[in-house]
């Protein structure tokens, strides 16, 4: 990475139109690239996870977060500060499972999609934005917490919100510990 | 389009490193897909032009801009408004040709690049920002504006600045009655 010293002082903030365009462009070439919706999707995920390791190091630095003390925790900075830092929106977080490592982020609104009417009747299966589960995947690997992400709801998909899942995954040595 | 009429009072910045690194991973695909670097400029171009031709309704429903007088007039609100919104950055202008359809935007910081340190040499044909040049054709040419875009600098490659130039073609009716 080539940041300068100075970067920190400067504007972050770009309009978010040329984002979602751009985010467009690419999901509209990796269709014609795969023919089928999974492997478009598993692409997304990996290009997001590559994002995800890179930009971990910009949250970290500008949020000025430390270490969460428990995965509930993370799952609220991942909505309010994260997404609102880099999207503009919070999602709602809700634990959805007794163990305690299961989350669901609620996205009302999801800016990614502004341009897009709907899915075209070929790319049902489709995960449009699933470049946003890589990244997650890829930040929280980069502050050594595993975790499945996906969608598990999406408006574009015709329901009533849109829905990212998070299960964190137990460390080996949590397993171990725990025999 | 699927904007809803509250839109305008949103929020629309964003954090531009998720941008500039969805952006990487944009051209990082097209390289992938393309051998050489002239069909990756190309393919970039036109994705440019087809997010020009949408961001434009965009871009004069928040500048608020009316019809400009000039060329030159044109070409100091692409630098000093639609950069400065959408890129966060107001690059110099200026004209260079007597004929005065002829200028240069003079980026001294090019946002895009915040994480590319150099083009692999097997690349070092890449306009990894050609985007760039398309958005622009493709907006212009929705107000009426034919127009050749294209980087004549390029700090990644090895360039002194980052030079973008904007080449105003005469309408043929112009043509048609200078002779």
């Amino acid at each position: 990475m080539s940041r300068s010293p100075g970067r920190k002082t400067e504007n972050h903030k770009i309009s978010r139109e040329l984002f979602i365009l751009t985010y467009g462009a690419l999901v509209a070439q990796l269709c014609k690239d795969y023919e089928k919706d999974e492997d478009v999707n598993a692409c997304l995920d990996r290009m997001g996870y590559s994002i995800g390791i890179r930009l971990i190091d910009d949250f970290l630095a500008r949020s000025a977060v430390k270490r969460c003390r428990s995965y509930s925790e993370t799952a609220d900075i991942i909505a309010q500060v994260a997404f609102k830092m880099y999207l503009g929106i919070t999602p709602s977080v809700s634990c959805s499972s007794a163990a305690g490592n299961e989350f669901s982020l609620i996205l009302d609104k999801n800016p990614l999609v502004d341009f897009v009417e709907e899915l075209p009747a070929e790319r049902a299966s489709l995960c449009y934005c699933n470049l946003l589960c890589g990244v997650i995947r890829g930040a929280l690997e980069m502050v050594h917490l595993a975790a499945e992400v996906t969608f598990l709801q999406d408006r574009l998909k015709g329901d009533a919100v849109t829905e990212i899942g998070i299960t964190f995954l137990r460390k080996p040595e949590d397993r171990k510990h725990k025999r």
